[in-house]
């Protein structure tokens, strides 16, 4: 049988070991999975992750590959102790994950959820219904892999949808912007902003006191890109003159958001702890276990890292 | 010139008077829509909702026919002072509506929102990360064209659907059961529960305190469909055990919900004050101008109630 150890921290051993029993067996593998080991060479596949104990792989001197547990490998691929293999993770989960959480928000401020969530208060307040989802414009910021796949779930469930990007991208359905004009044109149309851009020297502050000025009134803006894609204090301000309704966060210029940051108060900011795209043990499960798979059968692994091209 | 008596609420009246004219102006009909009268007898059509006025059709002796605003007609199917067709409402901005609140408080209680919603209080809380949808299932209770386009909806986001009817249905990539035992076996397989049935002598109580505990523990109960299809106080017991972990309700065996009720109070259950499937005013008066335009040509109306069946 093969040994497969696990090396990331305790927590995350948690969460991953029963997955990945499933995963394994799934695929009919038998497979000694263990958390810690005072015999290295006993180990046939390590999954790894930076926060984790191993650093030195010299004396695991009968691996077969590496296993990363992150998509990033920056803080690994330099490292000369790995003579086998290593294989990045690619979480289909991950992109699915956005899409439910950005899908699930805009639907809550469409429906104008938090005011039934906060109003238990015996009051039956059925007086404003709200437009229907082909009635409301949401407009993403974005249109890579991810911004994509919301943008498509967004028009499945009848949204009318906007996109921008930096070059004009044709997406049926959907209408399309670019450049700095085609964002001041789109944002006046956008009800529920979703940001899903890259973070980089252009798309810092996409959102500063000019453009949030060209929302239209009591619009909703969803961030789950990155922190730096926002000017806080102008966000701020725009919520407070009532110009936006809510902002509904995931991403901070600082993680963890610190408490004392006004984001955490503020009554008309959601705080979600940079969930909307974690990597799920149970799909990044599948994945490692398939490579294991893939090891044994004598397959070619899948999402090897090319360590000749940089060092 | 026909009369047509809208007979619901006045708050009703405000909202639907401009789009019936609308709606009849569209079609090209003249017509007198008043909202009292001391002359029954002058009326053609009445516009009904149990939330109104009349209950007594005895009056209205020259009637053509009755047009309800509201889909579910148990409530007037049985009124034996209606001697002419009686139609139910029939609002495909209905349908989105339902499509889109059901489809949200899936994901509301899919992504544990309300932690976030409510845990706004400087404290990172990242150690919970949600099943992916393809990992948790969703059970419809009713495969109408309700059931059935809510379920659908749920699919496209990856969810695991399962659906149960009285007889059998096959309905493409969803798991289909029916009859009592049919039952029994999906609810012990449901994380999320959708009541999408009507309001029969054999669906009441469908969850009572033996179907309850077919359940896993922890499921979420979303009541869109009818308040009389849970035993209240059974789900309340199984809130306070742990059985349930939450229900969001927009339905209720009495309405307005009274305010003394427990459910308001209850921190375990979402009170929505039947909002779910709220007939959208455009698009409900083109279906009453239709109906009455088919009335004055003598052609058949639409969605006419089969008076002996029950819905």
């Amino acid at each position: 049988m093969i040994t497969v150890l696990f090396a990331d921290q305790a927590e995350n051993w948690t969460r991953y070991e029963a997955p990945l029993h499933v995963a394994f067996a799934e695929i009919g593998m038998e497979v000694n999975l263990i958390y810690e080991t005072d015999e290295p060479e006993a180990v046939d596949y390590v999954v790894y992750a930076p926060s984790g104990p191993v650093s030195d792989f010299g004396p695991y001197v009968n691996l077969k590959a590496v296993l990363s547990l992150w998509a990033g490998v920056e803080k690994i691929e330099g490292n000369a102790s790995i003579q086998v293999p290593l294989c990045r993770m690619v979480d289909e989960g991950l992109s699915e994950g956005m899409v439910e959480w950005v899908t699930g928000h805009i639907l809550r401020h469409h429906l104008g959820m938090d005011a039934h969530i906060f109003g238990q208060d015996g009051e039956w307040r059925n007086d404003t219904v709200p437009p229907l989802a082909r009635d409301r414009s949401v407009g993403f910021l974005g249109l890579g892999a991810l911004g994509l796949d919301c943008a498509k779930a967004a028009m499945g469930l009848g949204f009318n949808v906007l996109g921008w990007s930096r070059s004009l991208k044709t997406v049926e359905g959907v209408s399309t912007f670019a450049g700095v004009d085609g964002l001041r044109e789109m944002l006046g149309k956008c009800q529920i902003v979703v940001l899903l851009l890259p973070d980089t020297a252009d798309t810092q502050n996409v959102l500063n006191p000019e453009t949030l000025d060209l929302l239209p009134d009591g619009a909703f803006i969803i961030n789950p890109g990155r922190g730096p894609l926002i000017d806080d204090a102008a966000l701020l301000n725009a919520l407070d003159t009532g110009k936006i309704a809510h902002a509904t966060l995931d991403v901070f210029r600082v993680e963890p958001l610190p408490a004392e940051h006004p984001f955490w108060a503020h009554p008309k900011v959601t705080v979600t702890p940079h969930i909307a795209s974690d990597t799920r043990p149970s799909s990044a499960s599948r994945t490692i276990a398939e490579n294991i798979r893939r090891g044994e059968a004598g397959e070619p692994f899948l999402y090897t890292v090319d360590r000749t091209a940089g060092y």
